[in-house]
């Protein structure tokens, strides 16, 4: 990895600038693409889904929804050991998932006024799995647990067939356990349209959730602007590592590693204090490389994977500057202070808090915001599968005592209805008092 | 109103289906222009902002910040029991907002791996305001408020200037009792251009919120679609009102109205157990309405507006369906059950809680979701202006005891940087012991 020292905050910015994405024309191919599956998908429903999926994953299917023998099957084939750790990851995501729940706190805003806030969740949501070498289980568990803990009634799950038209048994195990038993084997732009319209056999949902490629990214972002909404944009993965010359150069070369592994366009961007550390820490990632599968990979994502030597001042706003999805602190407790962290998806605090515990199974979600998204949008929570929705109720001398206010406000904003909805209370009460 | 009776659920759903907005070559065109004028704007600045001031808003401007003087000045032109008025409703939503702060809970998910979340303010919002005959003070508080709260560090507000270049003194007003003093006078989709990408004069924001026209909305959902945050998708306002035959109709008829003088696409709906109630509210409609100013406006909007006599099951079931932006229950109070309410923004209880009270002053807030987004989405709240961050930190012997999850799920997902990442702290600490 590049060292660079004694950077400007211009020059340090520009430095973690993340890999550009897809642009100009072969973005509008892609656009033009994922159109026109939509658009096939909307007007042809499962007859196009049975096409698009023999075109695009190269397998007839026969059936879109998976069976429930096929899901009885899969809990035959998955290992024991597996099934353990997949509970006690699902365990801790539901603990700390349901810590979020929000109790509802009734607040008399001025006498007889009372105000308060209720969450209901997300009638029907659509979690989208990626399908390729390896069954992304931890996702299924990241967005089906507080899917099911919000109380979601209709909760799907979309994933692409392998060669065979299967669904990987892990992800039918991990849906499965969570109290999901509608899967349906449909990947790419087309189970997203799907999802968002509802062909004969998937049902339109409210709300779609899940990483994929840029296909499905797009597909999201399309049918967000028709109205369905969707969990958060996606870029690509992302780290930043935060450490001082006391943290272990070889825990901050498998951080990056780890980070580095996800794709060629994902960034590890390290902010030590000294040459000499980063220095270690280049060869820590070299020794670690070469006994990791993925090196290809890992070397084309730490092409653009600088390490800045910066002190903790300059750190600090390189660190809100660009918004880590991940931020991995490997400091003494008194060289850093969380208040300053203000953009940023996850923080893992201390040396023994690597970003694999998030992803897996510490409880936090690792459905987070990518591409400094961190500066406006939260990572999946509870709070995704549910909304809010406000009530008040007046007595009549709430009402009384606050309609001298409503009234001027609504005529200075001239809407003379709003007024008279008050007025017609107080003549009505004003009536009955009298006589 | 028309009076419809003992309808299916599919006959309740097409009676209450909202007018349909611009669509076809008419969206297109609109499309184009905002397109056009976003574009203009991205590439030539505030020179682009001046030309369309003046072409769109038909006024010469010279300076597209106000000026501090022009704000000083606008206070002693508002009416001190305005300002009174102001304050109250100033005080009320701020102690709503306030009880939306959520508390840090730190949860002990296993042994020794400790999980919490944050919130942190977004950094910078851009607070749109409309322009019109009147001014929309009262959202100039229902967005200042919660964003000063939320502690966002820049709050620029812009709002379209009027025939002398001015903005309303009564949103300046409203914007410095917030404590925003950093106010453009640009309108239309070109501020929300300027709020996402950047001028000479106007910041880039990371979240745009406020309602708008069909222009500003498209503008916004455009931004969104490149990564700029927004409130949420807009469409016209609305009201459900579901009462029983105990309710007074001139209370329901007050409340109907009250919503159809937005506009004449807004729509008012009632929900009533029978014909002769219907009847009652029909006449206190025709009654009332002749005292209103904006006749014609309510009357277009009850064009499509009817009335549902329909029992409590079907009332029910028409309410979620529909998912009103507001929903006021005037029904004696073993005559529903709030936990029956899935999908609304806000809700008002009882015979003296009319929306102007919320709208207003009460204390929740009046930005809510429209045409049936109540279904995935909350209203504005404390939460709209802030992110939240998880944060773990893990204990040498948490770690320990979580490596065999994290390990095997690592496997299972072919990751095995992953793994590596857990693998050298597991070394490190034996070595550490055994040396």
């Amino acid at each position: 990895m590049k060292i660079l020292e004694k950077l400007s905050r211009e020059e340090a910015q520009k430095a973690v600038k993340r890999p550009a994405g897809m642009q100009g024309t072969s973005f509008a191919q892609l656009r033009n693409s994922v159109d026109q599956i939509m658009e096939q998908v909307k007007t042809r429903g499962d007859k196009a889904l049975f096409e698009l999926t023999e075109k695009l994953d190269g397998v007839a299917i026969h059936s879109i929804q998976v069976h429930d023998a096929e899901i009885e099957a899969a809990m035959l084939l998955i290992d024991k050991d597996l099934k353990k750790a997949l509970r006690t990851a699902k365990r801790n995501i539901e603990k700390f998932h349901q810590s979020q729940v929000e109790e509802v706190r009734k607040v008399e805003t001025s006498s007889g006024v009372t105000c308060w806030r209720e969450s209901r969740p997300i009638e029907s949501v659509g979690l989208y799995i990626p399908g390729g070498r390896a069954p992304l289980i931890s996702t299924v568990l990241m967005l089906g647990v507080p899917a099911v803990l919000a109380g979601c009634r209709q909760i799907i799950l979309c994933s692409p067939p392998d060669a065979h038209g299967q669904i990987h048994p892990a992800i039918l195990y991990a849906a499965s356990l969570c109290g999901i038993r509608e899967v349906y084997r449909v990947g790419g732009s087309q189970a997203i349209a799907a999802m968002a319209y509802g062909t004969e056999s998937i049902p339109k949902v409210d709300k779609i959730f899940g990483p994929g490629n840029q296909y499905v990214t797009e597909a999201k972002m399309m049918v967000q602007s028709a109205g369905t909404a969707i969990d958060m944009p996606a870029g690509p993965s992302e780290v930043l590592v935060w450490a001082d010359d006391q943290a272990n150069p070889d825990f901050v070369a498998a951080d990056l590693l780890a980070q580095a592994e996800h794709g060629p366009d994902s960034q590890a961007v390290l902010i030590c204090e000294s040459k000499t550390f980063a220095e270690k820490v280049n060869r820590a990632v070299g020794q670690q490389k070469s006994h990791l599968s993925r090196e290809s990979t890992i070397d084309a994502a730490l092409e653009h994977s600088p390490i800045v030597v910066a002190d903790r001042v300059s750190a600090i706003q390189l660190i809100n500057d660009y918004g880590p999805e991940h931020l991995i602190i490997q400091r003494e407790r008194h060289h850093y202070d969380l208040s300053d962290i203000q953009h940023a998806g996850s923080v893992f605090v201390g040396p023994y808090s690597p970003e694999t515990a998030g992803d897996y199974a510490s409880g936090t979600n690792h459905t987070l915001p990518t591409n400094g998204y961190a500066r406006m949008h939260s990572g999946v929570s509870l709070d995704s599968f549910v909304k809010k929705i406000t009530f008040q109720e007046l007595t009549q001398d709430g009402l009384k005592k606050l309609s001298g206010t409503l009234q001027l406000l609504a005529d200075a904003e001239s809407l003379d209805a709003h007024r008279n909805a008050v007025d017609v209370r107080l003549k009505y009460l004003d009536e009955t008092v009298n006589s």
